[in-house]
């Protein structure tokens, strides 16, 4: 039976705890103190939707640890001429790789991929987790308040579409935070989470440790009742708003950033932001997810 | 005068078996033992015919022996502004690549590029051979008949059209091997070389070692008198056609396979079934064919 | 304040001619004695227009001193999603890549980017410069020449439009070489550079040193003048033109050629081409910049 990493929400406390450990410790090291720990390992990326910041955040983690990365290029690739999806993982698998880290749209991707004999790992499949997203973000939170219990996070929009939302609201509750939702309507999830509140943006903003922005993605939704200057005025991170958070709270954003949509240009690097922090630690996440995977426990 | 690897035909058949054997000695070895064969060798692949397997088995086969890979990347490239082929790989030796490995559609591909002299390996070049497949799918009958003296091999389907099969037609009266072919008549090859026999497939099925399947090429030519399902009832291996094979015969294809057209979907992972071990040995055919082209005989 | 290498003509001159010597020195050096220099250092090649050359020779020269390259694929990237060319290139910089090598249109691209830390090397931005091709363009003059001072070159062809010409037009003056441009009017600079002298063809060629000619960008300006089999005949370099150059001259091409247009199909290769030697030259030249920007003054 492979090890894999599908769910955060799956995995035990400890194993979480353990792996933001070691994206802390990845951190603080040079990168040549940890050129041997995927020596001879070899990942390949499998996206089968766009990337631009998960993909190569997998890529140099893996060669920060001195793997070894196969990049997968569906355009030109055996999909065209009709293989199936699990043939061309097969054949991954089949030659030696030693992790295959993926992203699909497919929310039953890994069910139907569970004959695999080799390590996965989920970089955004389907609409409900991200969890390599969710464990940066969970890095990013214990950075700046030492620990998670007790802390309250704003989450604000397209809450619905998004395995970033999703994740989190997953793992607040295990870890001891509070999640609010802000958003239009149709971007709320169905049901609303019994652990989650719902409350109007401006009413919440004062009241929150952590703001988190989602991206709106256009491209997977039709027909949103709000243009994208209207979510701007009504849900979008403006300057006035940000000028309400406590001292102390931060902002983040999974990126990438519509600007002017979800967020405002001027605050993209404010000093609350925490927006380009998260992609550096995205890559410690993701090293520590490989190291689990490829390593055998820490 | 470069060394090329571009016909196992044309090779003495002791290079032929020597590739073999060093094959499987990098099948027995640990990838620690074997990242310095290619210290310092870079190898570009340059397709321009889609691929998964083959490109990726020579990229995993590449960086196995502690080589580098470059990927020429087509549609991001200089051909988009006219560039000729024969310009187009003299860069890449310019460059100082160490090998080619070229997948092309031209027949003469290798005519047009003899006065270059890094060496190329045919991966897939026009439709007579495909050496690298053939090497795999040699190994991987070695290894489960000890030797090739007397083995009989059914050959089933679109042999006209495949490189495939015509390597391995041209290498079997060289090993002692009897070939039948099998298979509509629009799709066999035109004259039917002299030392194969064609005989209906199920009389054909209980008398040999090994059945090779071949890939529909449908994107290769358009008219064929069968449609999918009428070819998978008439030439396709059914599962009641592989019960009658022998007890100890194997069943290969080269991949991607149309699963319920050439062969039966349940029959690719069937205990005959030798397909992923074909892409396994993909890999260790490879690393033969590198040192080979890279550092000189064996 | 990040050290960038975004033109040649506002280096020093002196920093120019220590990038000449280091160029030089790799080329004498064998792979294994250079594998150290970039160790443990990433370089993204980030490409908003096509190259072959470019592309494949910065990553050769990075690999060949023991760095590694992360090829940012335009295609399968949140470009698609609407993200900024800054956020993009902010998020390279936030995984920890070392350098970026960016190609792009835009004339105004490195001020744009002028907040980013990361150091930036410029592989053809804009249309004024193109600093590592000039780099390998007086690598080779010096080759041959052993020194600039003197020397005197002739430009053909489509001059303005060309970013490799420019950077030769804005270099020769500081290195004493003198100029002289030929082509039809619409190909002309305006205005014409002080230092640049305009001759007709056939008079310009016996006098001297080294003939540079260009690649018609076919696909950046419409409706020119000339057909390519009229622009040939009166600007292209013919068998009949080359053989008035005075020996000892020779003949350079950036590439991509179109054959039987800027130059005939025999003269690619004739013995005073120097086209493939640039390629070589092209590799080393970036293989110096690399170092100069990722590890201090030499």
């Amino acid at each position: 039976m492979a090890k894999h990493f599908t769910s955060l929400a799956e995995l035990p406390l400890p194993t979480v705890l353990s792996l933001l450990d070691r994206s802390q410790f990845f951190r603080s090291q040079p990168p040549a103190h940890l050129d041997q720990v995927l020596r001879h390992k070899v990942v390949a990326n499998v996206f089968f939707e766009p990337s631009t910041r998960t993909r190569l955040s997998f890529e140099m983690a893996a060669k920060r640890l001195g793997g070894d990365v196969i990049n997968f290029d569906l355009g030109n690739s055996s999909v065209k001429k009709g293989e199936t999806l699990y043939d061309t993982l097969k054949t991954l698998e089949s030659i030696g790789v030693d992790a295959l880290v993926l992203r699909h749209s497919d929310d039953r991707v890994f069910e139907t991929l569970a004959h695999l004999r080799v390590p996965m790992i989920n970089a955004g499949a389907g609409k409900h987790e991200h969890p390599s997203q969710c464990l940066l973000d969970l890095l990013t939170l214990r950075q700046e308040f030492g620990s998670f219990e007790g802390r309250h996070i704003l989450i604000i929009g397209d809450i619905r579409h998004s395995r970033v939302a999703g994740s989190m609201i997953l793992m607040a509750p295990r870890l001891g935070m509070k999640i609010t939702l802000a958003g239009p309507d149709d971007m709320m999830p169905v049901p609303l989470p019994a652990h989650c509140a719902r409350a109007p943006l401006d009413e919440a903003l004062p009241t929150v440790d952590a703001v988190m922005c989602l991206r709106n993605q256009f491209e997977r939704h039709e027909g949103l009742a709000l243009s994208p200057a209207e979510f701007h005025t009504q849900w979008g991170l403006t300057s006035a708003r940000a000028a309400r958070m406590q001292s102390g709270a931060i902002l983040m954003h999974p990126a990438p950033i519509n600007r002017g949509v979800e967020i405002a240009d001027e605050l993209v690097e404010h000093p609350a932001s925490r927006i380009f922090k998260q992609m550096e630690n995205g890559v410690y996440a993701r090293m520590a997810i490989l190291e689990w995977i490829l390593k055998g426990e820490n």
